[in-house]
């Protein structure tokens, strides 16, 4: 288990460690979007990855990396995204257990996917207190190894590397937009480009839960309370492991409003015809309205309620 | 303008005629899918068509075809639907008119399609008789080429394209299942099939708009008229050159209900994350219940309301 800010070479071997589990996602382009953007963009399409997110590259090097605890003990997070399900089907490629405390107001979508991959849950309040304070009692019940979503180096070496194939597919990005919640993605997406890459790396999380912008501005975390965005995803706080890399390596944090993360969603679904999440919308949103020049955009899921469509 | 079923060669020309202004869609896969339907399945995704269906195909063959008459005094059509932006489009990469008459109760999306590849819009009241008036008077004022949206051998050439293709990339398909309405894309798979493979092949209709069901076992066309279903691609009768093909070489047209395109248009967001129409639905619908053996399914469009979501 990683104790420091991965190097290049964790970074390496994590890609290596993965690549017989997940997929290597496809990059789209689009001329009308680079119209519209006044750029070249490529989309990395993570919607398309195991699981329908980034979440199961993160999770499956951690479960690789203590492959010996938790085929022994289990494996154990709190989550109520994408996440949840990604460490369940990590564990299961291994024939591990994985336990899962969930909120009880967890999306139905959500406890099908963690249960489709044979993830085990336990149920409880839906406040943050009681999420940790289920999760000890199962910690303690069962030895499972804790999975941070975000806040755990080999997650974040995981996560780096969407961002080591897409500048693989692209080697001369000049902007990098990364949409940021507790920051597993970002801060692994700027540990990449720091080593790969020579972009300038943005962070892109909605106006209505700007945590990030407001930590980045005043160099040091400041959390926010129940945030209301339909980003879903991008509603949690930095973590510590995650803040501490952003704020070396990542230049600058642009918040979107809900309406430009609405029109941004709309249009990836109804031009690239890629089902994406909310969340994912946020990088194309900010990319529409900063800076020129060859462009990366991370769509990091495609997990979300279709209840009202059918 | 062809004026016979559409030979073998018929085909080939066609298909050599629009390459190189179509896209080659991809084919997907999903062992989920596969095993719930007992099958090995290839979709063939025409939701990434040029204009979102794979009527740009027929379309773009149509047009060219009649390359100098159109360039002279332009296109026309009536359609409420894909067909309508597929012509605006495929003339205007000829430099030629376009004349669309469309409902004046059209879908927004539908009118901003045609608007956007530079299409002439007429509206009219929203009843065949006032659509089939105005096209008329339209046809006198400029001379324009009218291009059916289906019951044209040209038409139904081009639209047989995509199963060309898709046979080209899984040539031992034992079952295709082609979504029909006013049948320009299973008569078109039919020839193809038959020219090029050696599949039975199985035209899916919502249960709800089932005239091709009807006119296959009368053996003799019965529209319908106004049928409800959430497919709205699907709502069109039989065209009689596309009956005489269906007629000839295909094997079996199967009903899906409204339950079950519900729940296959959320399998495929859901789980391939392609946003298709709920037309596109109708092949899957059909193959999880019907027959075994290596299959092919045509997503035959993705342009649909996004309103409900944003």
């Amino acid at each position: 288990m990683l104790e420091h800010i991965p190097t290049k070479s964790d970074l390496i071997e994590a890609h290596q460690r993965i690549l017989p589990f997940i997929h290597k996602t496809p990059v789209y382009t689009s001329s009308w979007f680079d119209s519209l953007a006044g750029k070249n963009c490529y989309f990395k399409g993570e919607h398309l990855q195991k699981t329908g997110a980034f979440k199961a590259r993160g999770a499956m090097n951690a479960v690789l990396v203590n492959d010996a605890e938790g085929k022994a003990y289990g494996f154990l997070t709190h989550s109520s995204g994408n996440h949840g399900a990604a460490l369940a089907w990590a564990a299961s490629q291994i024939g591990a257990k994985a336990y899962i405390v969930m909120p009880d107001n967890a999306p139905k979508t959500k406890i099908a996917a963690v249960e489709q991959y044979g993830g085990i849950i336990t149920f409880c309040a839906p406040t943050l207190d009681a999420r940790e304070a289920t999760a000890d009692q199962v910690q303690k019940e069962t030895g499972a190894v804790f999975i941070h979503p975000y806040d755990n180096y080999d997650i974040i070496a995981g996560q780096a590397t969407a961002t080591i194939e897409l500048l693989e597919a692209q080697p001369n990005l000049e902007l990098l937009f990364v949409p940021v919640g507790g920051g597993g993605l970002l801060s692994g997406a700027a540990l990449a480009n720091q080593y790969f890459g020579n972009a300038k790396v943005i962070g892109c999380e909605p106006e209505n839960a700007n945590d990030a912008y407001q930590s980045f501005q005043a160099g040091k975390r400041i959390p926010v309370q129940n945030p209301d965005t339909i980003a879903d995803g991008l509603r949690t706080s930095l973590g510590t492991r995650n803040f501490e890399i952003i704020q070396q390596y990542v230049h600058e944090i642009i918040t979107a409003s809900e309406d430009e993360l609405k029109q941004a969603w709309r249009f990836t679904t109804s031009r690239l015809k890629q089902l994406v999440e909310p969340s994912a919308a946020a990088g194309l949103a900010v990319a529409l309205k900063h800076g020129v020049g060859t462009s990366g955009i991370i769509l990091c899921g495609g997990n979300m309620d279709l209840d009202p469509f059918v």
